[in-house]
């Protein structure tokens, strides 16, 4: 068979890990294709370059089974790692789930396998391949493979360049501190923690309208700047005053520290002005201009309108 | 910057997990390349297929560390991923290392990481991204890219085929036996389990004779003709008599279980007649005719010279 012609899956052979995948691959059904060969099989666009990232939710780390369903960790785990390809305003080409399964979660591996296909379906994308391994904790390592002409990078800002971020923050961080807290979660905070998008059509809207730089929201506002600052080798001049905020989130400084929120931030040389109207009509989420690109010299400097603010402390996924 | 230009390292920003992905570069050098945007950007071959795969390695399931060092760990992990793409005759475009790291490892990190360098040394590639986790237990997930004109498939057998298979089988099986028993290790059956090699080279010299199927022998000889044959829905007819053994192996039935010998088994059609004398001059180790396919309603058969066998049972991931 040639490596043109569409890939059918293939038989498996026994065993227990067998039975598990042709499981899954059941479930999945059109959303997994070419499952059975050693590697998956794979077109990138003529004239595209090939991006891949990977990315591992680990339970108890990542996530914690009293605060998410198994649908919504499959679901979050791909959607996380497909944030990337989003922050390369990349098109996703498919992904490879990588399943470390303990026996206690073997009964939930069904709704995990609806999760990650409501991702890759939410996204337009298809599962390529895995691997299922038994294992002491639950974890999902994804790799996301996509494909762009000219993908966006960290490193493309300059001073001048005015800063842009999509959606409205602090929602996953007010619902982790609910959470530690024991106080009352809101629904929607909740739903921002458990449902992220991956802004894939919106990174392509905007880098097709200009966009020069941008970075996915995953360490937090604050923290994902200075790596868009370091990258680039400027300084950023940012007021997070102008950041919306989901209601019921304790102020700006908070929502710039919530991490996972798998929003965009992204640069826009002088000339390019974004039409932040259409943007909210077609995507139903704002997208705000919260600064400027300045010299390096002058650093990363955080205000609240003309008060200058301390580095809202981000997320460290070893510290914690 | 655009795609076509190479990818420099960029810089990242602060705390624990940068500093010790900062380490985790300093120590790889050139042997890896691009890391700091979200996404690694790599060019495909024109025309060629991308082929991608992925595979995890998980302490006291696939290795233990009293049997192996910590650079025997990184190497025989992605060793053991890039062995997916030697089975489709690929040439490995590059490498995502996500590792979980419990905190009685990170000392042995960088040793880790000289593993992962020699492994994609030794297949001539590099490492293009990655992510560290904290982690209760020591995994390490490996997706390994490549690239294929023609890639080999399991599905491309025919009755009538010949069936070859490389090097000398038995050396990791025994290792694991002689472990468990507290039998006397014979230092070539550790070095097999410890120093596999991807045979990238050996695939690509014979698909460019004439290969018309491969699989890597991950699960044994005996479980991955059952996987090829059912991929190809045909039987076969296997002498385990002719396979080579290392020297102490006890004999072709535990030879034929072994798993993790990363040695390819392939299929060539009638008229196809592969040069084992040139191919062991020019790679050092045997190729084998062990049989041949016939058709599926004869099933899968193994003897031993005239004397059928019952099958020799493999290696399954989710059982032990």
């Amino acid at each position: 068979m040639s490596a043109d012609e569409p890939t059918p899956a293939l038989p498996l052979g026994r065993g227990r890990e067998f039975d598990a995948i042709r499981g899954l691959l059941a479930r999945w059904g059109d959303r997994a294709v070419g499952i059975g060969d050693d590697a998956a099989i794979v077109r990138v666009p003529r004239g595209d370059a090939l991006l891949a990232s990977v990315d591992t939710a680990i339970e108890n780390r990542h996530f914690r089974d009293d605060w998410l369903t198994p649908r919504e960790i499959g679901y979050r785990a791909v959607t996380a790692a497909l944030s990337d390809l989003a922050a390369m305003a990349a098109q996703p080409l498919g992904i490879l789930v990588a399943l470390a399964l303990p026996e206690r979660w073997s009964a939930s591996l069904p709704a995990m396998a609806d999760g990650i296909a409501d991702a890759v379906t939410a996204a337009g994308t298809t599962i390529l391949g895995g691997n299922l391994a038994a294992a002491e904790l639950l974890s999902l390592t994804t790799t996301v493979l996509g494909s762009a002409f000219a993908p966006l990078r960290r490193g493309g800002l300059r001073p001048g360049d005015a800063i842009h971020v999509t959606g409205s923050l602090g929602g996953p961080g007010a619902a982790v501190a609910a959470w530690n807290s024991g106080h009352r979660l809101h629904d929607q905070h909740r739903q921002r923690f458990a449902h992220p998008s991956a802004r894939i059509r919106e990174a392509r809207w905007l880098a097709d309208r200009g966009a020069n730089a941008g970075i996915d929201i995953s360490d937090g506002l604050a923290a994902d700047l200075e790596h868009l600052a370091a990258a680039s080798a400027v300084g950023l001049d940012i007021d997070l005053g102008l950041v919306p905020l989901l209601d019921g989130v304790n102020g700006p400084i908070a929502a710039a520290a919530s991490g996972e929120e798998y929003e965009l931030v992204i640069g826009t040389p002088p000339g390019v002005a974004l039409d932040a109207g259409e943007f909210e009509r077609t995507f139903g989420i704002p997208l705000t201009a919260i600064g400027h690109a300045v010299p390096r010299e002058a650093g990363v400097v955080f205000r609240r309108g003309a008060e200058r603010v301390a580095k809202p402390t981000g997320y460290d996924h070893l510290s914690r």
